[in-house]
């Protein structure tokens, strides 16, 4: 029995994890902070979860630090301000903010607009995709957990570009996304139900600040610069994305190679299911959940191949993920909470 | 460990039941039948479910028999003809179909249009809420559980009713239903997205088939007739009920007493959740579990008091409460494989 | 050809308005007031009017005073503010704020939390709602429109009440709102997509601002205390409001009565259209439009009929009922540019 | 006054044309068939449609031809049917079917299934474009307009393609429609709400009936083979389509130049809109309407442009568009019973 923190419970990703680790065997969820609702309870804030009546703290790195892990729900810029604590603390952390993902400390003032203030653990920090570090995931003291983008390209496409069965220099991603992936603080027009219902709007094209931590990472396994047109769209549902990948298949390959690289590197995996020929996902599926459908399709008229990849924003997007994460840095059974399916419809 | 079978494994229910079960650590699903897609895994019909390898059969109830529980989730009229098979060989029998719901075999055809064929099995027939009946149902042959409005007219006015805090001859409920109520097969127009998006509809009104069973049990705890203008509402979301209850306290009684009644009738109740004064329940947050949110208020004007009762018409109105008897009728914790709280938003 | 001003032109209901009066062949729109968007043209605001080109300028009654008819689609309060001293200039008005619409001044303080600055005007202003009060409004300098739901109220109860067909003091009346009703700057978190989608839930239960218009008006006609139980919902859709009246007949009366009784009422209107038994109206039908649908239904179980009112908040419940006010303040045909029917689905 | 007739008034296409032309000012609606409601009139199968009293007959190819103009908005293979007895009768035809869109007549089993009946047709009919073909369908016999993936592609692109500034044979095309593109009597589970809510999926990846005539189209303009990746996608609203192209520009020109390009070949049309740099289009701005909004940006980390489509599938992409054809082929103004705008939100 592990103790946890969450610094920044009452956001959407903060709150998936209390549902997540609430009834988690393992868990005991021992120091929440909240900077909007210090002083109330979980259950006060979120009547959903009566049975939760847990204390909303304020901000306090040392407190969280006790803990043996400390998940980060903070936005970008908020992590950095409290690793470094919680390092010296002992503590082994999850960050879903960006601000661990990037390995050039340069970016940072590109992409978000600060400067890096703890660029020595860039490199330390393992990214959090278990499929793909899992070994260093479980000794890890730091783990940067991807956004939900990344997740949904980096699962489709690193087995792709890792074995060199598409072109990394003209890969083509239309993302769709629920509208829970801008949070719940953001009270923006854009967001306001009479505007989003019965709406579908493409936004910040070609530079989504998703788009390096995708870089960077297929990268690394393309051993080659990576090129990604991405243009991302908000769709009038609360939770779920789905990716279209337009890529150009190498000499030799098509769908069919496509589709069996990506099933024997996900062999055994419990989250990322990969579907035959024909069949292609809902992002209803995943709702709720840490799981991931992939599908790969030919296009007849331009020779390109058609990759989708869905999961849940908040899922394996988000809150699940870090759950899995923090499964293997505690050395149980990865998937213990997240095996439950969808509620569907 | 017990071996559990489901007849109308792919409807909707029996959907959420396999959800339920496939994690439950007391439970074996060992016959799954499905008249459409008998022949095909879970898995196939259903590839969000990509974990559930497990056959659909054709409807046998021998096969089905052989198991320790049979949980039916068949439509109206189905669940009798297969009932006394069941009974023989020996299973106990959770039903969600109405066939025996209704004390008086002479409601069936009035309601359903079809006469009883085993009319002996309806005074035996426990009545399925765990709150109103949970030793009964502990050692029934055959629990009836109740469809989704009536669990939350009963478990809002049951209390009040059996109280003698309200008039049981002037009640008014108007339901608000999301659409997966409807079921899967019955492809309407009225439940075409196009035409579904974006609208609310009255339908039925003063003649919906759930109306019999409310007036039944209320009728048994007040010791009196007990009226009920119902009028049920169609609105766009898949899930979710949300009831709201105009009705005349007896004299000397108002929201406050009412409150309280619900509180302590309910208190140490783990899926029956009674807010505090002035706030008013979601149907978010009871979406894909067992649990119920009752408030109470009151209404200056005509003095009368506003009760708003709301659950998930496939959780706590359909599979959640039929997993909630076969716990108890397997003698584990009550609330095994329905403790996680809702997925917000 | 005449010139009308619209204060509050960028709100949802301004913006309605200039909608329908873009095209309207005998109005010349001369002037637009927003304080949010001063300076800016409305394409520039609400690039789906590429083809209103007009500017957006800064409240000023004195430049609108100028026009021979002034629009006021402002907040509570709003319009008392400038209603001295348009009517001063000479400007006819059409106020679809709440400041004229009650006759008691010292109604203000207790709904609306303000002392009324000019009570003066109060006797003056016309009730607008044309299907009642035509003759008045064709000569009225300030036309007070109720708000959406005293409208759907009104259209569906004021001929019952008026012929006595049912009990004035046992009125209970369920409201079903879309989120638009909200406004446009009201950006909380229950108007938040994820937060509003795929639910539903009561709000300001017995103390809904609308209730007191609604009792003056069916007080005045049924020369009696009129007492209505209202409890409002929201619900997940932009647009459209559904209201269900639980009435209790008076001796000899029932569906049928009250079914001929509004029929005759509405007989040559062409905006408000009675259903026949069996038939229930959806707020689809009304989107977009100056429609109100009406349908009546008897309850069996407690003798009390159903009348259920359905119509576009932002339409014959705002900007549509506005514009058939002033068309008949100008003496134009009353469908003017409203004839349209809904885009459907 | 031209007497029209529509054939196949009640599925949702023929239910927009009764819409617009009900209130047009040229138009006099003399002859509406339907095979499903035949002997019934408009307003009692779509009561929104009150005011509409016209009788529903059968098909009779006979009777419509009596008409001036014949609209027909039937299903694939349903033109071809009557076409030839239209024609002789001496009626002037818009069709929205797919049945005179393709100019070989042995697309048509390919992608359709059937042999054309009447292939004489195929040289005649005009692609039913105004804004490309505005001349030649003043004067047509037979208007041939496309579909709604088809509209949106080819204002967007057949500047671009005709003036050389992107490369022919590397356009990718992700589509996202409303499910009222579907149809109304496709009451298929994928469009059963509690399916589709909440709901992306991707569907008939590279096979979509509607590509061949994108391609034939712009290969036309092109004098060079066009190729197309099209992944259509289905997202939970009734309707509107977005369209993101994905397209390379040739040598020396980006966003900027292409903006331009579409600048300059769309002004003074009145449904067209180019949006300045860095304003995306929603498709909430043309429900309802004949509008269609366009906008163009770089992607700078592959140097492709992307440029975004919106429209209403069943206003531009269907039922405005006829009308438009219409008012040119009756030789009135094109925008008339056309010019309002967008009910928003």
């Amino acid at each position: 029995m592990a103790n946890v923190a969450i610094i920044g419970a009452t956001g959407y990703g903060g709150v998936e994890l209390i549902r997540l680790l609430h009834t988690h065997p393992q868990v005991r969820l021992s120091y929440l902070s909240s900077d909007t609702y210090a002083g109330q309870r979980v259950c006060d804030v979120y009547p959903h979860l009566a049975a939760v009546e847990l204390p909303l703290e304020k901000r306090d790195p040392a407190a969280a630090g006790e803990c043996d892990f400390v998940l980060l729900a903070v936005p970008a810029g908020g992590a950095m301000e409290v690793v470094p604590d919680l390092a010296e603390a002992g503590a082994r952390v999850v960050d879903v903010s960006p601000d661990f993902r990037l390995r050039e400390a340069a970016l940072y003032p590109r992409w978000y607009k600060f400067e890096h203030t703890c660029p020595e653990f860039l490199r330390e920090a393992v990214f959090g995709i278990p499929e793909w570090h899992r070994e260093k995931i479980r000794s890890a003291r730091l783990v940067a957990a991807p956004g939900c983008y990344p997740t949904a390209v980096l699962l489709a496409l690193s087995p792709l570009v890792a074995e060199g069965l598409i072109e990394p220099n003209d890969i083509i991603v239309d993302g769709k996304t629920g509208i829970s992936g801008a949070g719940r603080t953001s009270l923006r027009l854009d967001y306001h139900f009479p505007e989003a219902d019965a709406d579908v709007a493409t936004y910040r094209v070609g530079g989504h600040r998703h788009l390096p931590e995708m870089v960077q990472e297929l990268s690394g396994l393309a051993k080659a610069e990576v090129r990604i047109a991405f243009a991302p769209h908000l769709v009038p549902m609360a939770r779920g994305i789905l990716l279209t990948v337009y890529a150009r298949p190498t000499a030799g390959s098509g769908a069919a190679e496509l589709r069996d690289c990506l099933r024997s590197r996900y062999e055994g995996e419990p989250f990322v299911h990969v579907l035959p020929e024909g069949k292609w996902p809902h992002t209803k599926w995943a709702t709720g959940t840490n799981n991931c459908f992939l599908a790969v399709g030919d296009d007849n008229s331009t020779g390109r191949v058609i990759v989708v990849s869905v999961l849940d924003n908040l899922g394996k997007g988000m809150a699940g993920q870090m759950v899995q994460c923090l499964n293997l840095m505690m050395g149980v059974e990865e998937s213990t909470g997240l095996a439950v399916p969808a509620a569907y419809p």
